[in-house]
């Protein structure tokens, strides 16, 4: 099915129509006859597919290894740790007919895999010579969300979850700080998206955490994404699952233990941060295919030359590709913006008499010309790296402007009014405190930052600040 | 926790019992407190990444493009093609509580996804130019099995499912038999199991589908085992599911459609035809590690000798380790035994004095001592592909063994009371015939083989045979 980009409502008219157009237009996913869950189309997928590849390097670096728990979880397992169950009983789905008979005991699909891997570790663990423990799996979860957007919010998803165990709660905070500083880079340097390293409040952090560290990142909307998280458990789970071991000095203890995962999310927050009015635009470190050539004419020193340059790139791990359909060079020069290629060379006949091509970044929409006979690969590649630094620094510049600094209640209101984004403001510690931050618009206390105070009062008290938090209106 | 191999079961005297010794032993596989579902381990998952490793790159060399459908699949929308219903539904498992509220209509977990591609491929085929779609998904499937065993059965388990929509019947066709073909190549060049390739009787064809083409294998125990499918559809589900395109006379057509699969069942086969006594035994190729180095002692000789070895096969994509951990050599030996490492070097202080070292072969056990300053990449090399081509040759000597001729009914009873295997016999085509051959031990036809006739009668009633037929025992 041909797509137009003259589909695409304007970023600036309609964000949110904006957002589910280029999905659509880019065939990066669409809606199912199954409520709230979503099809990952080829393009989409092969995002997905990139990231899976860079992630899972970087994991098995440090020493992680894949495995593969059930899909589903038996009631009582799911109950033994309460506020994990309170955290996500609503939002269960729930098995209650299999094989054509009732089920004794309801099964629930994982919304989260905590369960079953203390489960499994149980079993597994004796003696402080098994620890640590570095596993994490790939695999689709299921949340009952009411309200769901493509890739941002669907009932079911694709993650990674990582669960660690460790004989010392040193080692386990070690992991959850080393997970989140992973997952980071890969915002910042994989998917040019800047991202800001903090830890969640008491309110927000996750149903049964000690702590929770989080990468929280701005949409070009000024709205906020928490885009990755990393967990420390201490021995919450363990305690109620009897995760025990045997330590050095010969005491019976329960490990500690970390969680961490990302989200096909990722793909929307690309979507969200960098694209624009003509479609996709994505990162040249992550976009499936680097390099789209469009020959123009049949002229076989065309048709040669493309060959030749795609030869080329492909043998340099670049991921080029000729589009040779047969349809017209407009058409395909829109299909390769929609959907994101971040180069296109377009070789034509009356260019080549003149020893000319053309390069058309898809960041900028700049058209450069150039000898036929410049180093092809050096070219395309400097072209790539400035395209992927120059997306992360639109991308900064663009989050400092939508970030802002409140020092009371009335600053919150007067920003949100105008144009929502990050807002810095410091915090007493009370719960209170954030519910009443959160009566304006929904605003939530995105993480709790290192970075230095800028004020000694709680801005929506006035007591003493403990503090400096930033804020923000979330997907 | 340490394994012994000596906790395994010897394979002649209880195969069943083996088989899950040797899943245990090796850390491929456990039982969880989910019932007929398994904990698939790092060691079990390693071996299920370098599968999908190589399979997901022929499938791609092909044109074939990942995407990935929901988990759920509703009611209604199953029971759209009749014989998919009837094929499915008795093992489906049914969700029927969402976000702590009764269903309005209950979704079953997809035992196979043709009815959520149809769904799909409905809104995003128009014109014969949309097509083919060659889509493939890597996910989990869920099948509500009495009778489980890890890896060959259990009710949740991973696949791959390729669905591809086609112009023409042609076409389509050529696409089944392409996919039964690479699944042919896969077994025979990188898991060395010899199988054998045929089409699948009325009765034991997939549900909705107008034939099933099989690859079969024959297990050490002479059961054979159904390890990969590939289905031509016709217009079936497309008819059903109102999947049209308007061909190039312009005319309003069903699209012809096929799905093929495979499954973590593999791993089962790979244990069930290489595996001995003392554990685990893999094709070099399927290996996910193929060398472990053991240095013996701690003398800086032993451990330079050792990085240095290590590093040369790295650098040459031979997958090698060295195990420094504080065990026993003799102990170390034995794991690496039993997780089926295709070669060890033994590197030991007393050998170098007088320039040796030891190379072992997981699958023979044969012990050869070498020079040290042999071209260790080479010898290697050829290592590993003599016992990937000795294993497949041991494997097919074997299932020559186990494969036989009947003329008659008691022929078939004579074997099978004897030694189950293939065996080979005249069919009739007649439905009745097949379920009285079944009556003898649940002997199943596994495939209509292309290979010349062997009589000219039906092995059971007499009457003119029609198809040359390989039967046996399944799991």
């Amino acid at each position: 099915m041909e797509k137009q980009n003259n589909k695409i409502t304007s970023r600036n008219i309609d964000f949110a129509k904006w957002y589910t157009d280029v999905v659509r237009a880019a065939n990066l996913a669409d809606y199912t006859s199954v409520k709230g869950c979503i099809a990952i189309e080829p393009n989409g997928y092969a995002i997905w597919e990139k990231m899976q590849e860079i992630l899972d390097k970087e994991f098995k670096k440090l020493g992680h290894v894949n495995c593969q728990m059930p899909l589903l979880i038996p009631e009582n397992l799911l109950n033994k740790e309460k506020d994990l169950v309170e955290g996500f009983a609503p939002e269960v789905a729930w098995v209650t007919i299999g094989g054509q008979k009732e089920l004794e005991e309801k099964l629930c699909i994982r919304p989260t895999s905590e369960t079953l891997f203390c489960d499994y570790y149980k079993n597994h663990v004796k003696s402080h010579r098994d620890l640590p423990k570095l596993y994490n799996q790939w695999c689709n979860v299921l949340r009952w969300e009411k309200e769901t957007r493509p890739f941002l919010r669907s009932r079911e998803f694709l993650w990674q979850e990582g669960h660690t165990i460790h004989a010392t709660a040193e080692e386990a905070k070690k992991e959850t700080d080393q997970m989140l500083e992973v997952y980071y880079n890969f915002f910042n340097d994989v998917l040019a998206i800047p991202s800001i390293k903090g830890r969640k409040t008491e309110k927000e952090k996750f149903a049964g955490a000690e702590y929770t560290l989080t990468n929280e990142a701005l949409m070009y909307n000024g709205v906020a994404l928490q885009s990755s998280t990393s967990h420390y458990f201490g021995q919450k789970f363990s305690s109620a699952y009897d995760v025990k071991f045997t330590s050095i000095e010969n005491k019976e203890e329960y490990v500690y233990q970390t969680s961490w995962g990302t989200t096909t999310r990722m793909i929307g927050a690309l979507i969200m941060v960098h694209s624009d009015d003509y479609g996709l635009v994505l990162p040249p470190r992550i976009a499936p295919k680097q390099v789209v050539i469009v020959p123009i004419g049949n002229n076989d020193e065309v048709i040669n030359l493309s060959n030749k340059i795609n030869k080329e790139l492909l043998e340099n791990n670049i991921t080029s590709y000729i589009d040779n359909t047969d349809k017209s060079p407009g058409f395909k020069f829109a299909e390769a913006e929609v959907n994101g290629i971040p180069v296109r060379i377009e070789i034509g006949a009356r260019d080549l008499e003149q020893n000319k091509i053309t390069f058309a970044r898809r960041d900028t929409r700049e058209k450069m010309i150039e000898n036929k006979d410049i180093n092809i690969v050096d070219y395309v590649s400097n072209l790539l790296e400035t395209i992927q630094k120059d997306m992360y620094e639109r991308a900064l510049k663009r989050r400092n402007e939508l970030t802002f600094e409140a020092h009371n209640m009335s600053d919150i209101e007067n920003i949100l009014n105008t144009q929502p984004g990050f807002i810095h403001a410091m915090w007493c510690g009370d719960e209170a405190c954030e519910l009443k931050i959160k009566e304006i618009k929904g605003c939530k206390s995105r993480c709790i930052t290192e970075e230095p105070p800028i004020d000694t009062k709680c801005v929506c008290c006035g007591k003493e600040a403990k503090h400096h938090v930033i804020w923000g209106i979330q997907y």
